[in-house]
Parts: C-alpha cells; structure tokens; sequence
C-alpha cells in the first residue's frame, strides 16, 4: 500500500481508526491539526513494537520533544472515514530520531509528514535516544 | 446581562474571546465538547481575581480535579462569534468547589453550566479548599 | 461488566481505544473534556448498529444536536489506557433522544455520562426522530 | 521584538492569549499540535485587517485549505503564559497563499512556522485567490 521503501533497519507500525466527528471542521472535512495526534498515536505503536512503551519511558525520566513538524495534506479525510496511518523510523542517532508518515483512505493518500524528535531528561535537557532505539543511518 | 443574581459572597470573573474555527464542527457551529475549555478559562480568571494563580497552586502541591459537570445547550454558537463565559463560584466547604457558568453573545444566552471541582493532593488525596477559597455557602 | 441494567428494548454498544497523549492534562491524566468525544464515538457505533450511519442521516438533512449533557468523574484515565465506553439509548420520544454512558478500565468505572440530543433539520429547526430509532419508554 | 524583516508589501497582524491548560500534556508544556490553531488564529486576524472576514469568504463560497504546514520548537510554552503570535502574509499568486508566523512569550522566540494554503470553491476546486489578497512576491 505504501510507497516509502521499506528495509529491514526501518521499523515501521500502522495504526486504524475511525475520524471523529469533533475533529471535522466547518468545511466538513477532518481539521488539518488533527492529523498531529494521528501521527503521534502511530508513533506510540511503533515504539510499542520495538518494547519501548512511551508511558514507561516517561516514568523513567527519559522524554521525546517534537523539535520539528511538516505536513503536506493531497486529500481532504471526512468524519468517519477508516484511515490507516503508517510511520517510519527513518533515523536515529544522537539526541534525536526522524520518523516518516503516511496517512491513507484505502488505497488513496491523503497526506505525508516527517517529524524530529530530540530526547530530553526531566529537566529538559537534552539526552542520547536510549540504545534500544538507536539506529545507523541506512 | 447575566440573570445569576449576584451577591457580595459569591465571586464572579468574566472572559472574552472569539471561537476558533478548530473548535466548530461539521454542522458549522461550535461543537459542544468546546465549552469544556471555555468555562476551565473563566474558573482560571476568576482564580487570579481571588489572587490565587491556578497554576501556583498546583507548584506548591494543591490540584483541583473536576468531579461533575453539566452543560445546557440552547442557541449555537458560531465561528469567529465573540463570547463572554462569566462565572461564579456558588459555594465551596471542605474539599469541593462548586461553580455555574453562562455563555453569552451579546444578549443572547447560548448555555450554561455547573461544575463540582475536588480538592486534591499530589498523590490524588482529598485535601481541603485552601482558606482564601472557602466561603460559608450563601 | 456493566451495571447498566439491559432490556432487549434498549439498545447498546461498547467501543474500545487508547488514550491519547493529546488528551492527557499536566496533571498527567485524562482532561475532563476528552470524555465529550469518547461519548460520542461510542453513540456513533450504536447507530450503525441501528443501520443507521450518522454521516448518512446527515447527508440527508437530519442532525442530532447536544441539547444537554453531564459527567461524573469517579477515577483518572491515564496516558496509553485502554478504555471500554459503554452506551444505551435510555429513551427516544418526540425530538429528544437520551443516551447513558459508562467508561471503564478493565473492572474499573471511571466515570459516567448523560447526554439529551435534539433531533433537527438543515435549518435547525426540531423534528420527529427517524422511525427506526424511536422506542417507547421500557 | 521579531526578526521577520518587514516591508509596507506584506501585510502582518498580531495575536495574544493564554495558553489554556487542555492544551498543556503531561509534560507539563504546550502540546506541539496546540500551535495550529494558534497560527490559524494571527491568519484570521490577518484577513479581518485586510477587510475580508474569512467567515464571509466562506459564505459566498470561498475557502482556504491548509495544503503545506511546517513548524520548528524552539522552547517550550507553559500553562498561563501569554503569547504574541505573528503572522507575515509572505506571498499570494494564483491559487496560493504562504504566511509565515513567530510564537513569542515577551522577549523569547518558542516557535516559528510556515504554512501554504490553497483557494478553492464550494466543490473543492482551484480557484484564484481573491483580488484583494494578491500580492506580487516583494
């Protein structure tokens, strides 16, 4: 379904859901800041899959800021539409990870987003991504 | 404009603002899950005119948490429309606060509101209201 | 796992999802209001059960409008908790339906709902609720 | 107080408002997705001074869609806080709009975006933009 070329150092995850009605918009189609926790909710599946629950990481001390966000939306989605939403771990080093995302109706693709996430300590500070997530470049 | 009959006792704090177009829905009104955040800012004001800053209280360890709340709906309220959310604190004694909101546009009431706030510690505990916050119900 | 007395006169259906970190408050559990979606997720589901799709009604000009609403928080939702929402349509009569809601975490009731909706055309203006949802009183 | 160059060709509008607290999450900061509607906020306010009220451009048919949006955190917003939102209308030909925002609480810059939207008709088509929008690229 996807076109983003899969290899085995990218884990990936997809999540299904329904669009709620409260994230639809006047113009009845879903609002554009909906697909920023849509994106989010793929991304805890994926770190789900990797044994890395985000609510645990949390607990001890270690968090993920989105230190960057871009979205392109090609379709509208519309209240109740079962969407799939597919993301990519696309890099991870340092003190950050790129994740890859695509938001799908069937077999139609109604929108694409990249986000960067820097790892921080309770503080605030930044921090290297755990080593269970760490990947080279591939 | 409002038809709560106010008192010296009860404390009462107004907001303004204009709707959001995220926060209307389909039927291109605002989507009634909104006024959920339009009465939390009025209780937020009304805090600060009691020279207690919510988010103060909750550095030093005393949280409110909502324990009921109802709404009545009358009239729609609409994208760009400019409210005013007054609220009044009806009584507060031991560990709880109650409020009444009413939404406003112009001369025209849209809905009202209660809620019943718990007193809460760190741990989730009930705690009682901070002095400053209690009245004898009037 | 529901209290909820059922009769086969009334009709119910459960949904079941994630909490979303969006949806969770500094307080670091389930803000209040992200219970008004989770109600109407759940009220969505029991209408396709009724062969009837909110997003069809709609296309036709009949919309159900919040008239009135209310909450009893009992427990905290947390980040990344599955929850069960259970609703029964209690009664359908004239314009007005009513719902009654339950969400639970496992054998945990964390709170409950009421909501009355309002049946009206394009306009606004009140109409009899469709035949196939009306029951009488049980 | 920003360090977006300005030019009597591209008209600017500012915003303020407080960070309410169901935009905050659990670590205590503004949600990244908080930021949409903040951008789309300054954009309405932008359009209100150029004499076109975006809900009256919808009324006789005209609409904008979100077709690009891209965003960069910086520093983290806080329950309460009061932030400046700046929006700078950088270009509009055909059927485009890019606007480009600053998000600042007094004298620090939080956040930065751009955004990239699309005129279309009732029906979802390309139109052009309305004359009083256009701008050469300055």
């Amino acid at each position: 379904m996807s076109r983003i070329p899969t290899s085995p150092e990218h884990p990936t995850a997809e999540i299904q859901f329904r669009v709620r009605y409260c994230e639809c918009d006047p113009m009845q189609v879903a609002y554009h800041g909906s697909y920023v926790p849509w994106c989010e909710m793929a991304r805890t599946e994926l770190l789900r899959q990797q044994d890395a629950v985000y609510r645990d990481l949390e607990a001890v001390g270690i968090y993920f800021v989105v230190a960057r966000m871009s979205m392109r939306f090609r379709r509208p989605a519309r209240y109740d539409d079962v969407l799939t939403v597919r993301v990519e771990a696309l890099r991870s080093h340092g003190v950050k990870v790129e994740h890859i995302y695509e938001v799908w109706r069937e077999q139609e693709l109604l929108a694409t987003a990249e986000t960067t996430l820097a790892c921080v300590d309770a503080a605030g500070n930044l921090r290297p991504v755990p080593e269970a997530m760490l990947q080279s470049d591939a």
